[in-house]
C-alpha cells in the first residue's frame, strides 16, 4: 500500500453510507481510502428493476473511482477486507495490509435465510448485480421451458413464481413479475399465455409492507391485488426444494408448485461484522448487526465507526433504526462531519436520523409514500416515487438516462433487459425439462 | 412440439442472416420456427462496444420474441440443435426433436485458434455477450491490479494490452481500448497513469485491415498510431500463456509482457456445419464453413439452406463473400424470397451480393468507409458509421436509446457501463498479483 504521511481515513464499502462519508470527506485534511469488493456502487433500490429485465445493470451502477476521480484526497482500493486488528489500527485484505486511523465500516447486509442456508441455490436472494442477472435468467427461463412443456402441472409449475417476504423488495419484485407477465409479455408466446402467470407473494406477519401504517399497507395489498398477485400472510417457509416450496400459513401446511423462488426474507449483516465483534468485543443483535454508540462508535474504540445497514442503532426511540438508503446518507455525512470536527479539535452531538418518509412502488402509476403527516397511494405516490430516485441517481452519476428508459418503457411497454445472460442455459432448461421426468421414474 | 398441419420453415440462428429470413418471411403461407440457443439477437457488430464498458449488453441484444411477437405464423424455439436428420426432415435439438418441411440453417460462426485451442483460456474471443463482458472484467481488473502492484516488470504487464488480429474487430477494440485509458479513465487512479498503457496489435499480413484498398489501410494505421496504439504486421502468434505473448515476425521471435490478450484472430463455422457435412456429404471450406450452390442450398438437398457466416459462397467473383452483416442480410431475405416462389411453384435467380461497403471506426471522430468508387476517412466515414449504425438498430428494435448513450458519452467523454461484474473478482486479483511472485521463486 502506498506511504500515508498525513491523516488516514479508511471507509470499508462503497454503499450509500460509504459513499456519502467519502463524499463528506473530499475537503477534509486527510488521506481517504474507500475499499470495495467491487468497482461501483450500486443503486440498490432499484436492483428489483434489473432482476426483471426493465433496466440494464449499467444503468444503476456507478463505477467509483469515476465518483471520485476528482477528488485528489479520496482513493479507491477494489480489495476484499478479511480482518480488522484495531490495537494496531491496521486491516488485512485478501492479498495485502491496510492502516488506518480513523475506520468506517460500512460494509451492509447479505440475505439472511435464518439458518436455512440449504435453500440459498433454490431461493437466491437480491443484493448483488449477479443476484439479479441470475433472477432474471430464471423468471425468464421458466416461461421459456413452460412454452415447450407439454404436461399441465410441470406448466403450471413453471410458471408460478413465489417471492418470499412481503417488505419492500418483495412488493416491488411481486408487482414487476406481475407487469412483466401480464404486459410486457403477453403476446409473446404460442402455447402458453403468460397473463395466467401465478405470482405468490408469502408474508410471515399479518400484512405486507408492516413498517407502514396499516392503511398503507392495506392499499398496497389491494393494488397488488388487482395486478394479479396472491398476497398469502401469517405464513412461513417450511421447505424449499427445485420444484416446490411449503408453508405454514395458520397452522395449516401447503404445497404450492413453483419452479421459481425468489428471496427477499430478510438480511444479516456481513461477516466482517462478526470479525469485529470478536477483535473489540462489540455486541452484535440477533440479525448480526453491530450495536453502536450514539455516534456511530463502538464500545471503546472511539476510531470505529459502523455506518448503514450494518449498524444497530437504537439511541433514538428505542428500536433499531431502518436499514435504508435515508439513513445510511445521514449516517455516512455524520460521521465525516464528526471526524471534521474532530481534527479540528471539536465535537458533534450525538447522531439523529430526520425521518424524510419511505417510499415502495408497486406497479406502473401505483405506489405508496408514508412521510409522516403525508400518506399518499396511487399515482401521486408513483410520482414521488419517480422523482425522487432519478433525483438521486442524477446527483450519483448524471444518470438522466434512466429517466430516458424508464420514459421510453412506460410509454411503449417495453423491456429494455430480457436477456438470458450469464451460465450456458442448456443444462438449465435440461434440469427444467428433465427432473420432473426423472422424479417421476422413480 | 406443437403439431405443424401447414408447411413448415425451421430456421436455426437469430443472428442477421436467420432473423432477416424470418422477417421476410412474415407474410408467408407456412409456419416459421426461429431456433436459437440464446432468447436475444445480438447486434454482432457493437459488441466490441460493450467488451471496453461503452455500452450494456441490454443496448446491443433485441429478445427474439419481442421481435416477433407480431407475426402469428413465426414462433420461436430456444433450444439447441445437436443434429440433422436430412432423410427425415428432422432436427435433433437438446430436448427434443423438430420437423420441418424446408430448413435454413444461419448458424453462423466461432473464434478460431487454428489448432491452438489451449489459448482460449488465455486469449479469449469476442462472440458473445458473455465474452464481451469477460473482456471487460479483464480489462478494466488490469488497470485495478496494477494501481496495487509495487513491481514495475509485472505493473507494465498489467498495463499492456495485446489484440490478435487486425481485422476490424482487432482495429475497433484496439482503438477502443486506447480511448478508455487515454480519455475515460485517464484521471481514476492515484498510482499509474493509464495514458501510459501500452496497446498492441498484432496482425499476421502486412497491413492491417486487408480487405480494404491499402489507402485505407494506412489511414486507419496512422489514426490508430495517433491514439497511441502500436501495430506489428507480418507478426505471427506462436505462443500465448498467463502473462506473455510471444510473437514471430519477420523471422524475429519477440515475447511481449501482457496480462491481457484478445483473440480476434479469426472465426470457423459453428460444429452444425460438420454435422450437416457428415450427413449430407456437403464440402466445408478449410474454416468450417459449408460450400454452397449458387442458390444457397447444399448439394443434392434443395431444401437444405445455409446463409450469413457459415456459408461458403463462390460463385459471385471465385472468392467467398466476407462474414459480414450485409451479406447475411442479404441472403436471409434472398432464401426468404426464393421459398416464397417455390411455394407459388415459381424461381428465382441466383443468389447475388450487392456489395454497399464496408466500414470500420477507429475511434472519436475516425473511421474508414470503402464504398466502391468512394473512399472516405477521419470525421466523414465516422459520421456514416454512426448513421448505418443508428439505422439498423432502430429497424431492429427502436434502440434510440443507444444513439442518446453515444450522445451522452461523446459529450461527457464518459463510459456508461464500466463495470466488473460475472465471477468473483478476488481470485483473478490474486492470480493478477501472485502468480508472478510464485514463478519467481520457483
Amino acid at each position: 500500500m502506498k506511504a500515508q504521511s498525513s491523516y488516514h481515513i479508511v471507509i470499508v464499502g462503497g454503499g450509500f453510507a460509504g459513499l456519502y462519508a467519502a463524499k463528506s470527506l473530499r475537503h477534509a485534511q486527510a488521506e481517504v481510502t474507500l475499499v470495495d469488493k467491487r468497482n461501483f456502487h450500486l443503486f440498490q433500490p432499484l436492483l428489483y428493476q434489473v432482476a426483471t429485465g426493465w433496466l440494464s445493470p449499467g444503468d444503476i451502477a456507478s463505477p467509483l473511482r469515476a465518483v471520485f476521480h476528482r477528488y485528489k484526497n479520496i482513493s479507491v482500493l477494489m480489495a476484499e477486507v478479511i480482518d480488522v486488528i484495531p490495537d494496531e489500527h491496521k486491516l488485512v485484505l485478501c492479498d495485502g495490509e491496510l492502516s488506518y486511523d480513523t475506520l468506517i465500516i460500512a460494509a451492509g447486509t447479505v440475505p439472511s435465510y435464518y439458518g436455512n442456508d440449504v435453500w440459498v441455490p433454490v431461493a437466491p436472494g437480491l443484493k448483488t448485480i449477479e443476484d439479479a442477472i441470475e433472477i432474471r435468467r430464471r423468471i425468464l427461463l421458466a416461461f421459456e421451458a413452460a412454452e415447450r412443456e407439454t404436461d399441465p402441472d410441470k406448466r403450471n409449475a413453471l410458471l408460478t413464481f413465489v417471492i418470499v417476504g412481503g417488505g419492500a423488495t418483495g412488493v416491488e419484485l411481486a408487482g414487476t413479475i406481475a407487469e412483466l407477465a401480464r404486459v410486457a409479455i403477453k403476446d409473446d408466446f404460442r402455447s402458453i399465455n403468460p397473463t395466467k402467470a401465478r405470482i405468490i407473494l408469502i408474508e410471515s406477519t399479518d400484512r405486507i409492507l408492516p413498517p407502514y401504517p396499516p392503511e398503507l399497507s392495506a392499499r398496497a395489498a389491494k393494488d397488488l391485488t388487482n395486478l394479479g398477485v396472491s398476497i398469502q400472510t401469517e405464513a412461513l417457509v417450511v421447505d424449499i426444494q427445485e420444484d416446490m416450496i411449503v408453508i405454514r400459513q395458520r397452522e395449516q401446511v401447503k404445497e404450492i408448485s413453483a419452479k421459481t423462488v425468489i428471496w427477499a426474507g430478510g438480511t444479516k449483516g456481513t461477516p466482517i461484522g462478526q470479525v469485529l465483534a470478536s477483535r473489540t468485543g462489540a455486541t452484535l443483535d440477533r440479525a448480526g448487526r453491530v450495536i453502536v454508540e450514539p455516534d456511530l462508535t463502538i464500545p471503546k474504540y472511539p476510531d470505529i465507526f459502523i455506518v448503514g445497514d450494518l449498524a444497530h442503532f437504537a439511541h433514538q426511540n428505542g428500536k433499531p433504526l431502518p436499514g435504508a438508503a435515508q439513513v445510511a446518507m445521514q449516517q455516512g455525512r455524520y460521521v465525516a462531519n464528526l471526524i471534521k470536527k474532530r481534527l479540528k479539535g471539536q465535537k458533534l452531538p450525538a447522531f439523529h436520523y430526520k425521518d424524510k418518509g419511505s417510499l415502495a412502488i408497486i406497479g406502473r402509476n401505483e405506489a405508496v409514500a408514508n412521510m409522516g403527516w403525508l400518506k399518499l397511494h396511487g399515482f401521486p405516490a408513483w410520482l414521488i416515487w419517480i422523482f425522487v430516485h432519478i433525483t438521486y441517481l442524477i446527483e450519483f452519476d448524471n444518470k438522466l438516462l434512466v429517466l430516458i428508459q424508464w420514459t421510453w418503457n412506460y410509454i411503449t411497454h417495453k423491456r429494455g433487459a430480457r436477456l438470458i445472460t450469464g451460465k450456458d442455459p442448456f443444462p438449465i432448461v435440461e434440469t427444467y425439462n428433465k427432473s420432473p421426468e426423472k422424479r417421476d421414474s422413480e
